[in-house]
């Protein structure tokens, strides 16, 4: 399936109400090429088959149609095994293997994860009003200078349940997030108490990103994956995303928000 | 600096102008731990010690303070350059490195790469008109059911100077357009010369994968960042962002659009 539907809850104008919301899924899907794992790719599980061979062509791994000697795909394990004629034994050794991989295929990586963040379950003693939620977001939205004059990046920042403590922009979601973490770490504030505001969509990975370093409360304009909202609700993290004027959406963690 | 001035081409209801915009820059930094490189972040270039600091937080090659025992970033060639004093060997195995990473730094990757594709430039003999580029966006927008259920997703088509031919939709950016360059490949549809429309920004990255696969018109939604823009001018790619309602930005390669 391509999105899941979730039971949430919904901020609107001071009322907070239960629904039904769809959500995108992020399904991990790992390439093994010539019997070695390659790369997990976190994707949305429909045209498998053409998404392996594009990244393969994309990357350099093949480059004509005879190269390609046969395609696999189990979607029930989120494996693409895929078998060439040619040697890249160097263009294998440039690749390398990004962190995520695995080799466990769906799911797997995840909850390995998860179960590892178990042992210190995250949890936040505040509670935030939905007043905040919605200022702290309209604050972020002005404050972004470089989004207005370029359009380009996502901001991201760093609160307690009064104030902005760090605010940082960048080109990419991910570094956004490594930037206000960076700065918590070298000034000594800590962050299991803090909650982040951005402007960007709530993937696994990002999901994980604040997870890891025990952040227990994200806030987004943008939507979460269905990764992003299962893993928020075994992990105990607060996940409220598509604030925008006066609504909002909590994905996990209702009982830390208040509604005034 | 954070964002560059470009000359570029503004099309607004029927008529073409010459204006000065405002675009995010994309710079590429390369961590190198312990006199080894890991990575190249491409990113805003400010906050350069807090976004390694917090890159090797997340990916766990540090965990407390005492672990760094130095950082140095040399702004001019993109590198920064970590010490700590934790026996990371496994960490790194397990880690790799990504393909983009040369070792080479700030600018030299791109700049090897475009050496590499010039000896094919890229070029478009087709003419495509304004009102072709605002109705095939509008069409893009309109087909994404999946975006419209879940607000999740990035949408990508490829079209002829008449008709899109293939849509695909995702999760990530990179996997649309890989999904695009699959099919093409399957049904050995050429891409020398059909145009790429996308919903996403327009990072270098995309602007490489789309130039290998020799397509030499992209179209967006959103922004570029400079070094796409770059790019684009270098190896002849038209490079159009910004297509909402009645207008666009041309960045690159002017004289493939007729006002029309």
């Amino acid at each position: 399936m391509l999105y899941k539907d979730f039971v949430i809850k919904k901020f609107v104008e001071n009322d907070i109400f239960e629904k039904s919301d769809t959500i995108i899924s992020e399904y991990p899907l790992t390439i093994i090429l010539n019997d070695e794992e390659l790369i997990t790719l976190l994707c949305s599980p429909n045209s498998l088959e053409y998404l392996t061979i594009g990244f393969l062509l994309s990357e350099g791994f093949i480059k004509r149609r005879n190269e390609l000697k046969q395609i696999e795909i189990d979607k029930e394990k989120g494996i693409a095994r895929v078998k060439t004629n040619r040697k890249d034994g160097l263009a294998k050794k440039l690749y390398g293997k990004r962190t995520m991989t695995t080799g466990c295929g769906k799911g797997t990586i995840f909850y390995n994860i998860t179960d590892s963040l178990n042992t210190k379950k995250i949890s936040i003693d505040i509670k935030i009003s939905a007043a905040y939620i919605i200022n702290t977001m309209r604050l972020l939205n002005s404050k972004s200078e470089l989004f207005i004059k370029t359009g380009g990046v996502h901001s991201c920042c760093l609160c307690d349940d009064k104030k902005m403590l760090i605010f940082h922009e960048d080109v990419g979601r991910h570094n956004a997030i490594d930037k206000i973490i960076g700065e918590a770490f070298m000034k000594e504030i800590s962050l299991d108490d803090k909650i982040i505001f951005t402007s960007g969509r709530i993937s696994s990975e990002i999901l994980l990103k604040s997870a890891k370093a025990k952040i227990p409360m994200i806030v987004s304009r943008s939507a979460p994956t269905d990764l992003a909202v299962e893993l928020a609700r075994k992990l105990g993290i607060v996940l409220v995303g598509f604030v925008r004027g006066q609504k909002f959406n909590i994905y996990s963690g209702q009982n830390k928000i208040i509604s005034y």
